[in-house]
């Protein structure tokens, strides 16, 4: 899609800085413009969290510009979030104070650009963020590591309100009572809506304050888009609870600053809000800065001000990829098999969006069980429910699945209960949300866990096969789901009957074999084997759906068909399937094998558009195709 | 030793329960003679834990006697104890109700008998637990099974205070809310004594009831030792807080019952309660034994029953492996390194004892963060540290280290940041706690973290060696500490300087090659070595401290020399060093690899003696050195 989008270039933020001489004014104003850059660069990356970097900008620029001691200097106050996903919103504002450059505006969620949730090699990023829970405690550690270099800045983190749900919050605070961390002020965005819905639906907070004041915790309360109010509440924070860590829970609208956005305006019966991420649609896209503009242009008015100058960028907007996303069709599937066996219940951490499981919750809602952000407490349930002779589904992102609750699946498993984990968003792609939400090492962490097989399906009959197998096996199973949307290529592969430790050939070719699991590493496959075509090669391409098993005889029958054997996999190079199969194939006791290359993540993942970050770890069809001819024409070693 | 002990027979606790009519004075007198036989099945066992068995014993009476419907039948209450180390209390008192063999008192701790920590494979054991923190979620979870099958029981939890660190605990409070679970009553075991020493040293738990209470849950509050008290906690738990969850505080004395044992006899200025775990030493179990049957037998005198009738068992008490542990020699290597090293902190979860941290709280106290029982705060805590540019070791047992904060471990490394992860207690050995502390999983769960080096020293000196190696080292290190006495000819091999990803033979043989790590492996290899000797096999043993590193051109050497490679794992089979040395040699693209043989756990480890659970999973000296025979036997494969 061509267009023409609008942001505001930095000089028009110190025209407001300069122009404004009421602080509160001069802050609202300052969100303003940040909301619109915010918009301008999620909707240019295709995604990114809209409805927190708005509900947050107010809180965001009261602390930059006012209550801050030099936040960008070294040993000034430091502001991070711990949710992390409203970085665009903190980015913008960064840009608009000149303290990260103004092109990476233009960057946002792209290779060597601004990431979808904070890491720290972009400065003034404090903390790397987005797997929930963990900022209270990263500030302790802030704080006593300054405290022992003798220094002593304040620390302001701010949380959301259904990130509370994870348990780590809690165990963070009495220790910071414990070391009198007058330092720290956590700020809860306490915009009521988490990722699917209402908080208060999820799993309500209750007293918010209460909670905080009986861990010891000073609590104040206010208006958190509302720069007077929050200007109020840091001022009693100070005076009133020195000495001691405070929180201030900020009432903010998720959405804030623009009606289109803003969940006040959800209509009556609507559950779910639609600006939690994701771009939003181009009719609202426009409605929303219109609004934005208005409101900054008269406010600008009122202070003598010139209406904003915009600069315009003529660009093509990246297209959302089709096919069939492989969490929806295993929710469909799910429900299915639901129907014919009552030991079914589905588990979620909210994400019942994203795990496809909205027609489960609504076609047998007696046997799904809303969790929360709360992965250890869903998995340890789990077991409970386990107990009791039911088959648990487990639902989350593979990223929050497979380490938050490692070792509630372990005691899980050590009692021999059979569960089912279903992981979706795993491995390297989206990349656009950043390493926090790329589950690259789920294989590794879980491999282990004895009676658990890993099973990762290569397109959507396979994924129905696979719920079937779930269901029916005798192990527990790790399903892992990629989420992007399944390629042709991929689709049309079918699915044949699932047998523990079989892979299939998906693509007859010679005696170089490449074996993958998944629909990304089977589309980069048999793309990069007809680029091989052209250079001679032609690749045997094998789909092997078990990431912890393989079958030594199917083992055995395939390379006696190689002279080349390479494993790829969507995952650290460590503890996954390469491993398993060089290790399988040295246990088979055959002569002649194969020469064997394993190709697979060495680093932590970039951030970027699926091509760029495919491409900048060797997994794209053209880089494996590389690699396969140079390790082919180096020759077979015996 | 040899010693004769006194325990009661089934009968005498029938006897009691006949005789006394009075409620509460039967559940005292049945408290006391479980404890009796608590005491001697530990004193038999070598170790348990004591101190929490007593000063829960109180309440498990009252529920198994008055409080619970139907405990031992298909449909009843449900008991368990979340912190799960009360466990030989529970099986005294269950044994006292021939709800489990009396022949069971006799194997607490050993192969086939009752194990240190529950498992669901004995009788009447509802939860794997030892592990902290789960219980309220298992709860949780076995409630709704059961209404959702129609049911409705009562299930009782009981939690230390201790384990209320944990954030799991908290995460799991808002659902049994939501969900209105008057079937969920969870009794707080406040003994006030955790692991190292009084929980308010520790991390003070501030005003607990409000803690609860804000979370919306009816509490309570008991003296936790007392008959009369907790029958009014209970009835008032159903009047009072019908329909919603409810704690009951119960104010208890850790070791109550036995004046030797009571933390209330303390001395002055004594830190450390000693009686939380290991066996009493042969004075104190003979001052207390006496104490329980005075108290006891004059109870019974009063109801005019005649004194207790024991029986005795004339045994060999089990003695203690003597040798240096790991973890000390580690903590005193860890001071004299910080002494000239500033950047270096010491961060501990209530195990100050048993990671060896001792000697660096008392010469750095300012440098050493005690943060509870909280790995997650502690590990993100770390994370804050390493930003401003101090090095954390981390510390805790293994088992609680690689799983609970997997997930923080991870973001840590996505940052970058050099942190130092120390795990004692690692491995299958000592194998009596049982699987909740037996870390078999730890090189698979923290393998692939990037930038991650996982290490485990032999023995002392390279112990020492590994400490610098950690300070030292561009890399992060997760340390590897086996904490049993490390046998003689361990120690003998000393140290040579550590080379990433190299080995070093330790004892010269022939082309049978086999590689481990650690004192526990290369233990049983130099003693197969000896058996293999008179069979005609000389065993070469290769030392290889590094799990998930392996240097290519050491290994090309060492498989030139081997016509077949054993690698022996104490850890489970899948993602340790046998996957890392079988790809690594397949990579190397060598002619003629030797014959290859991963030997390692496949089942989750069992409980009991060292010599017991090492010949039972295949890892004795006896059991490898047939392993190795056959399979040398069987011949090399090419």
């Amino acid at each position: 899609m061509n267009t023409s989008l609008a942001w505001l270039p930095a000089d028009e933020f110190t025209r407001i800085l300069e122009g404004i001489g009421d602080v509160h004014e001069r802050s609202r104003a300052f969100a303003d413009a940040s909301r619109i850059n915010t918009l301008y660069s999620i909707v240019r990356a295709g995604s990114g969290h809209l409805g927190s970097s708005f509900s947050a900008a107010d809180t965001v620029s009261w602390l930059l510009l006012q209550e801050m001691r030099s936040p960008f200097e070294p040993g000034g106050d430091i502001y991070f979030s711990s949710k992390g996903h409203d970085a665009p919103g903190l980015y913008a504002s960064l840009i608009g104070l000149g303290a990260l450059p103004e092109e990476k505006l233009h960057q946002l969620r792209r290779l060597g650009g601004l990431p979808g949730h904070p890491d720290v090699s972009i400065p003034h990023m404090h903390a790397n963020t987005g797997s929930l829970g963990m900022g209270i405690s990263r500030a302790k550690g802030m704080i006593l590591g300054d405290r022992l270099a003798g220094a002593r800045r304040r620390v302001y983190v701010l949380t959301g309100d259904g990130e509370l749900q994870e348990g780590q919050n809690w165990e963070a605070l009495a220790g910071a009572v414990r070391h009198g961390m007058g330092e720290l002020t956590v700020i809860v965005d306490h915009n009521k809506i988490q990722s699917d819905t209402w908080v208060a639906e999820v799993s309500d907070l209750g007293d918010l304050e209460a909670k905080f004041r009986s861990f010891g915790w000073g609590v104040l309360r206010c208006d958190g888009n509302s720069a007077q109010e929050l200007d109020s509440a840091f001022r009693l924070r100070e005076k009133e609870h020195a000495g001691v860590p405070a929180v201030i829970i900020a009432d903010t609208v998720k959405g804030a600053g623009a009606a289109t956005f803003a969940a006040t305006s959800m209509p009556e019966g609507e559950w779910r809000y639609r600006f939690h991420s994701g771009a939003p649609a181009r009719e609202d896209y426009l409605r929303a800065h219109g609004e934005l503009v208005a409101s900054l242009d008269a406010l600008l008015g009122r202070h003598g001000l010139a209406p904003l100058a915009f600069s315009r960028a003529d660009l093509t907007l990246p297209v959302k990829p089709s096919g069939p996303q492989l969490p929806q069709v295993y929710g469909r599937a799910l429900v299915n098999r639901a129907l014919a066996d009552e030991r079914i219940v589905a588990l979620d951490a909210d994400l019942v969006l994203d795990t496809g499981l909205i027609p489960f919750s609504q076609a047998l809602p007696e046997r799904f069980v809303e969790c929360g952000i709360a992965e250890q407490d869903m998995v340890s349930m789990a077991g409970g429910l386990a107990s009791r002779g039911l088959l648990p589904f487990v639902h989350s992102f593979s990223c929050f699945l497979h380490a938050r609750p490692n070792e509630q699946i372990y005691t899980n498993a050590s009692e021999h209960r059979k569960i089912v984990y279903v992981g979706s968003l795993a491995g390297l792609i989206p990349a656009a949300p950043g390493h926090s939400h790329q589950a690259v090492r789920d294989i590794s962490a879980l491999g282990a866990v004895p009676g658990l097989v890993v099973l990762e399906p290569a397109n959507s009959a396979e994924t129905e096969a696979a719920v079937d197998y779930c269901a029916d096996a005798e192990s527990s199973t790790y399903l892992r789901l990629v989420s992007t949307p399944v390629s042709e290529e991929a689709e049309a592969l079918g699915a044949e009957p699932l047998t523990l430790g079989h892979g299939r050939v998906v693509r007859a070719g010679g005696r170089t074999v490449a074996i993958g699991s998944g629909p990304i590493v089977l589309t980069q496959l048999l793309r990069a084997a007809q680029l091989l075509t052209a250079e001679g090669i032609e690749l045997t391409v094998v789909a092997l759906p078990w990431l912890n098993r393989v079958d030594s005889a199917w083992l055995a029958d395939l390379a006696a068909g190689a002279d080349q054997l390479f494993v790829v996999e969507n995952h650290y190079t460590h503890g996954g399937q390469a491993d398993l199969i060089a290790r399988s194939l040295l246990e088979l006791g055959q002569e002649g094998l194969p020469a064997f290359t394993g190709i697979g993540l060495t680093e932590v993942p970039e951030c970027g558009t699926e091509a760029e970050v495919l491409d900048a770890h060797g997994l794209s069809a053209k880089r494996l195709a590389e690699r396969i001819q140079e390790r082919v024409r180096r020759g077979a070693h015996r």
